[in-house]
């Protein structure tokens, strides 16, 4: 049965997170409108050199612009929130999202001058709103940002749970436990299928809860003397509040080192977050207090080159110094990829003196994503007909939907970005497999992943380029010497790179016919040829440089 | 006191793994001669675009090579070995090592045309051998590959324990257990200084032992109805020995799939080991095999684009195919930096439909470096005055000196390469400081890590680059349009990069003088200028493109 000949039924389809962690964009379809819930970025990795942030191509959803109805976002992480602003103008519709999140949201729509033109509908917490034929509930979870909510979505063919990024936390420190009954209500009045986050199901346990890691760090900063300095993702708010709670306890004043912590707590109180938080000290006042009277909060806990520490380790902040005796506690996970970074910077400190303290030697980090014992929970809750593991690679979703199958959920189905999976009616199956691909900013320019500028630093990032200007005459004779422009092609000191490339470049003009001479494009692909060969064999690599040959042909 | 005014002295000077896990390569110096200690490379992150393989610079010893008595490879490990044959012609000395780690030595040597050059003495199991004023025994210890080698290096200012890579295996299955006795005496005998290595040293427990990862992957196989797949790193003999075991008890026969695990079987079996092992059967043949009668041993643990495992998960192998059922372990570490390209291998498996069992998951792995436990236990047995730290990065090695120091180690210092430590007479310590470096392997140049070709690719990977080329009369004017090669800048599909950069480009002509303009460098210089300028106010990059800029001038 095809997808065009079902009007009346419910659709799911991600267009991104169902394939990596990150960059989440999930689309919902039932009576021919459609509902997108979160539009948030990745990072690119080396794969996609000079490229920091991708999102998701959404060029299916910019097609079909006049049946979205809303986009709803869950939470103001930047895989869920971050690609608003970039993607918002192909699509334009309206966009709904609970205080904490729409404040960000505003912050960042200003910040493109966007802000006058968005839509923008504030949901109150446990709040509920009709989307065209999508009728959504708010309902709060916990997780590592303020109001992070799971969306109940109801249509004529069926309940979806979708879940967010989720955990459970007996005792949450921000914002409130979830509340068992209200959530075991929803189950009791069905749900055909839930839509729930994989990031952490290779873990067999349950994540933990912020108040652990408030008593330890409150532990480690009454062993110490010296200055404090703790990194950790600067919109985790309850840790921030964690960790200003420590602060106070052991007789710290705290400051707030980096932008993106300073609007995170900012929106956090406006939000009417943080009520008891302890007043903020600036670097300057910092500074002048005893070593021992002090807590930094710092971004910068995955080795970012601009971030707050980073710049502290390389001696660029001048008020915030780093010395032997002082303690600097990463109060956050590594993310995979940043290994390197993270290790260079812990160098860094620890050749100032510092010692390092890692989620590795004491519980100073805890997880914002459920573990093994969370989903049981949770599919006891929602008892669902259907379970659709997004928020993951394919390892992780395969991994839920196992997971799922073997606690009896009759119906697992492992999404791909780009496929159209018909919930109802009848058995939920994959029903169209669309391309979606990517988009990376580079500089200004959205392009897509696989664009002819990534592509060309990828090439020269391994072989090199090569470029050769012939000015010649209208039969093609040599007018001056070749010029050669080395980019990045190694000659160990020995300077022969360029006079080799002369060499073939005469050789390669010298093979070739009188009337193939005259014709420039003969010319400079003959050149070409011969050139990249002669680099191949000078550098001695298996692929050669790039090689570009332009001709200047001039009239006698 | 200065390191010139002190000929009768011991000194320890690395030039490689003190700073960073990989490249080990350590120098002895007493009485004016110099003994080198192993001879590695390391493997390059993307800080160097486009290099694998990165080594010492080794131009320290080169200067003083008439003094260089000997080279001794404590093992075969290419952290150890892998930079032999790249920099023997630079410090041309013999080179000793035990059986297992020579025959490999040889294969390196005669793949480089270097055999019949380099005088090889091979020195048996814990023999000794006199190399200038250094008495040096061999002691076997236990690691993850056959043959690992600690000296006991004698001079007449006292007696150096070098562990090299060690852990303590009460069970090791290839090779014997350490023998507490032996290392015992060693320290009766008298040590000044341990040099030790780092690795492991945040591990608070023992490494374990190989005989659990036997008896674990043999449970793993009796449970396993389809084929089987293991992957591990090439040169851990004793591994892949656990393999043959744990297969030839359920019934399955071993197939090697890639070429350094074939060699270095061959080797081990050449050198004696591995004497029970099983018949290995071909690709060809394990085809034609039931699914639960093979086990595959492959190399590509680590994800390497070339490697076995990642051919057969790319569908590259023509006779090895993985399918549903299939299970695939990873019997290894990820090593930092390699996260990335391990976890989209895990997830083309996952595609495929096999069950990827990892060290997380399950003790199929052990490691080869000594944990806090065993750190403790060979401090006891050696007792040294001085404790020196290596085979780690900063982090590794302070802490090593801190648990040492806790140990009661009376003096513990940490190096970095490039500093020479005086070992005796008086109190060690750090005489000097030399500015290092690294080579970095490009194509068939070692050049400097700090090279123009390295540099220029770090650079266009972030920025693109530009060439324009000019043809010009002697006044300067434009004898043609000029000319726009872009590498690498986006222009997001609108086509003008090019009009653009001709614009800023006769702008710039324009802009000077008509003396100026007659002047090629100044003409160069003024559109080079301008265009950069120009190309990032296009593309709004933060930093302009490399940008060069040819100007071929003609006679009238």
């Amino acid at each position: 049965m095809s997808y065009k000949s079902r009007k009346n039924a419910l659709y799911f389809l991600p267009l991104g997170g169902s394939g990596e962690i990150g960059m989440n964009l999930n689309l919902y379809q039932t009576k021919g409108k459609w509902l997108m819930v979160d539009c948030g970025i990745s990072f690119a990795d080396s794969y996609l050199p000079g490229i920091d942030l991708i999102m998701p191509n959404v060029n299916y959803i910019e097609k079909r612009k006049d049946d979205l109805v809303g986009l709803i976002i869950t939470h103001a992480h930047e895989d869920h929130v971050g690609a608003l602003a970039h993607l918002w103008p192909r699509f334009r519709c309206p966009v709904y999202a609970t205080p904490f999140t729409m404040i960000l949201i505003r912050q960042k729509l200003a910040e493109a001058g966007l802000l006058g033109e968005v839509p923008l509908i504030e949901i109150p917490l446990e709040g509920n709103v009709e989307v065209g034929p999508f009728t959504i509930d708010f309902l709060s979870l916990t997780h590592s940002i303020p109001e992070p909510n799971a969306l109940r979505i109801k249509t004529d063919l069926g309940v979806i749970f979708h879940t967010g990024d989720w955990k459970l936390d007996p005792d949450p420190l921000v914002g409130e436990a979830t509340n068992a009954a209200k959530m075991q209500k929803v189950g009791d009045e069905g749900v055909l299928a839930l839509i729930c986050d994989s990031t952490n199901v290779f873990n067999p346990e349950s994540s933990g809860s912020e108040s652990t890691v408030r008593d330890n760090i409150n532990q480690i900063l009454a062993t110490k003397k010296g200055k404090v300095f703790c990194a950790t993702f600067s919109s985790n708010v309850a840790r921030v509040d964690t960790l200003a709670m420590a602060a106070r306890n052991n007789g710290r004043a705290i400051c707030l080192v980096g932008q993106s912590l300073k609007r995170n707590v900012a929106a956090a109180i406006e939000a009417g977050y943080l009520k008891d938080f302890p007043k903020i000290v600036s670097e300057g006042e910092a500074k002048n207090l005893p070593n021992e009277k002090i807590l930094y909060i710092c971004t910068g806990c995955q080795g970012e080159a601009r971030a707050a520490l980073m710049r502290i380790a390389e001696g660029n902040n001048r008020e915030v110094k780093i010395v032997r005796g002082d303690t600097v506690i990463f109060s956050s996970k590594i993310i995979p990829g940043n290994e390197i970074m993270i290790g260079r910077l812990h160098n860094m400190l620890v050749e100032f003196g510092a010692e390092v303290i890692t989620e590795k030697d004491a519980f100073v980090h805890v997880s914002g994503h459920p573990g093994q014992q969370e989903l049981r929970q949770m599919y006891d809750w929602i008892r669902p007909d259907i379970l659709v593991p997004v928020h993951g690679e394919v390892r992780h979703m395969e991994k839920q939907a196992e997971f799922g199958r073997n606690h009896g959920i009759p119906s697992c189905l492992v999404p791909r970005n780009g496929t159209l999976i018909r919930l109802a009616p009848g058995p939920a199956e994959i029903v169209e497999y669309n391309i979606v691909g990517r988009l990376a900013l580079d500089g200004g320019f959205l392009i897509p992943s696989e664009d002819d500028a990534i592509v060309t630093r990828r090439r020269i990032l391994y072989n090199g380029a090569l470029v050769i200007s012939l000015v010649v005459d209208m039969r093609g004779e040599f007018l001056t010497a070749p010029v050669v422009t080395n980019l990045g092609n190694p000659d160990g000191g020995m300077g022969y790179f360029e006079d080799v490339i002369i060499e073939a470049a005469l050789a390669a003009a010298h093979k070739l016919t009188t009337s193939q001479r005259a014709d420039k494009n003969k010319l400079a692909e003959s050149v070409r040829a011969y050139a990249r060969k002669a680099a191949m064999n000078y550098t001695k690599k298996e692929t050669g440089p790039l090689t570009v040959v332009t001709v200047t042909q001039m009239e006698n």
